[in-house]
């Protein structure tokens, strides 16, 4: 069953890409047999993560360059990370529209990942879908995160190319978040430069970066751009690939795709082991119960806990 | 060992709390032991989680209310929970300069909590920080949260009062950011409301509350302060009691704090269950070693975890 879908997103059939990231978000029974027949071809593309301060217009950043890429003949996946409500746990920039010329494009696919609830999931979800894109042959795979949290911050992470996008002039939290995900920059933009402050925003961030050390040796380029404008597009594209090349040739490339792969396994570990105690622990309705008990104070929750992982046996070989 | 301990946390000892905590950040043996003998205490004070995007003035929000409370003599726990370096994983906000007149007052207890990396667990420390300063008895326990991730929503959730806070005029972001907390939100919090723009604010957020009905009928209030100027803080404070009362006198109220409960079972399971795999299943220097067969294409992450989840047996008894 899974064999024809396989060759269809190798033949890069948006249709069964479509299929296949649904399978994903879904957690049906074949999505890991799909992905692991993928495995094999993913590698070739370049996948760029964008992340940054709400506000700083990753969209149209993110819209333009794919643009650009395309002038030059690329194939483009964008996924798009979208904050969506606790309790309702739908897309809410699933509808945001993205333009039209994107859209209507058969060598671009877009795609929004939303966060799916307690189990969480986000970041695994996201990176597997940025993979069947890449098995699927985009040559340029851009992931879009909106907000600082653990999972977005996980998303960019496990991109070849990660970009902090900034504006000039915002609050001190600002200045707390730009720390928090300075380490994780290859490139820096300055969206919205023709705004007030952003000189002073350029100094600060220059100060903060030679605060700092890479042991690759890279040293982040900070590009301005007005991406409404399409102003700086080029120079940002030229950035990307100038990393990637970097990237591509440096001896430490392969610690480093190791310390994502560990990432990786840890996160889909995380994920099945909890699927699993909770599916074979526990009878149906059980859960619930205890949670009743906690919420009532007859138990606490740490001993619940306990109980359960008391029915786990784990062999070491 | 622990007894001591926790006698000196149901005291209100500051250094008892303060290690505590620290335990409980770093997964020290008698953290869960702590957290048992705690439980029975909790639920006497009102935690408040507060919430909102970058540079919206969280910080100082939370310090002026909390010197509001103590003029009314309650006691006060304050928990900052920092954004941080995926790499060094140190606590970036902790160094911020809270309000002298918080820090040297012994009726306020000050702690910041960063991430811990990759294992995660921030929300579950967090909410097991909060906890520790339930049983230790102190009034209101104000949770603040930067960014909109998914480990904010869990902290805010598991609070008593949600309170998400906005600013005037900010961009396409913050409406859909604002559309993802909104369902959270039991109070809004219009912060900055001198700056141009607060009325149409105030509009959008009315229309977004209008689309959405709560379940407890409650109607989340707007409230508008400068909190750098102490205006609107009695307000604040007044709406914050209103709800907590509300909640506390609902029926529904048992049936949220189960399902606050259970997510509070599950994201200690899943924490419980990815470290017993990793110091169980797998010898020591062996996840790198897969790692390694990753990142060199040897091998795919799927079929590694279901290897590694092949070793563990989970009975339903």
């Amino acid at each position: 069953m899974t064999a024809p879908l396989v060759e269809r997103i190798l033949a890069r059939d948006p249709r069964a890409i479509a299929r296949a990231i649904s399978k994903i978000e879904n957690d049906a029974p074949d999505a890991n047999e799909i992905l692991k027949a993928l495995f094999a071809h993913t590698g070739r593309g370049v996948t760029i993560g964008v992340t940054g301060a709400p506000g700083a217009g990753k969209s149209s950043l993110v819209d333009k360059v794919a643009l650009h890429y395309r002038s030059e003949g690329k194939t483009i996946g964008i996924v798009a990370v979208d904050p969506s409500s606790p309790f309702s746990g739908g897309a809410l920039l699933g509808d945001r529209i993205r333009m039209q010329a994107l859209a209507n494009d058969s060598g671009v696919f877009i795609r929004s990942m939303a966060t799916r609830g307690n189990l969480g999931g986000l970041a695994r979800a996201t990176v597997d879908a940025v993979a069947v894109l890449d098995a699927a042959g985009y040559d340029r795979t851009l992931v879009e995160t909106v907000g600082v949290g653990q999972d977005e911050v996980d998303i960019v992470k496990a991109a070849d190319v990660s970009v902090v996008v900034l504006v000039p002039g915002m609050g001190d939290d600002i200045q707390a978040i730009k720390a928090g995900i300075m380490e994780i920059g290859d490139i820096f933009v300055i969206n919205k430069a023709e705004r007030e402050g952003v000189e002073r925003t350029e100094r600060e961030l220059i100060a903060l970066l030679e605060m700092s050390e890479r042991s690759d040796g890279w040293k982040p380029p900070i590009v301005r751009t007005v991406a409404t404008q399409n102003k700086g597009i080029t120079e940002f594209a030229a950035s990307l690939e100038n990393f990637a090349a970097f990237r591509r040739q440096q001896t430490a490339s392969l610690e480093r795709r190791a310390s994502v792969a560990q990432n990786r396994i840890i996160e889909l570990l995380r994920e099945r082991l909890l699927r699993r105690a909770l599916d074979e622990a526990l009878e149906p309705g059980r859960l619930r119960e205890l949670a009743m008990q906690v919420a009532s104070r007859q138990r606490d929750p740490y001993s619940i806990v306990e109980e359960i992982a008391g029915k786990i046996q784990i062999s070491s070989n």
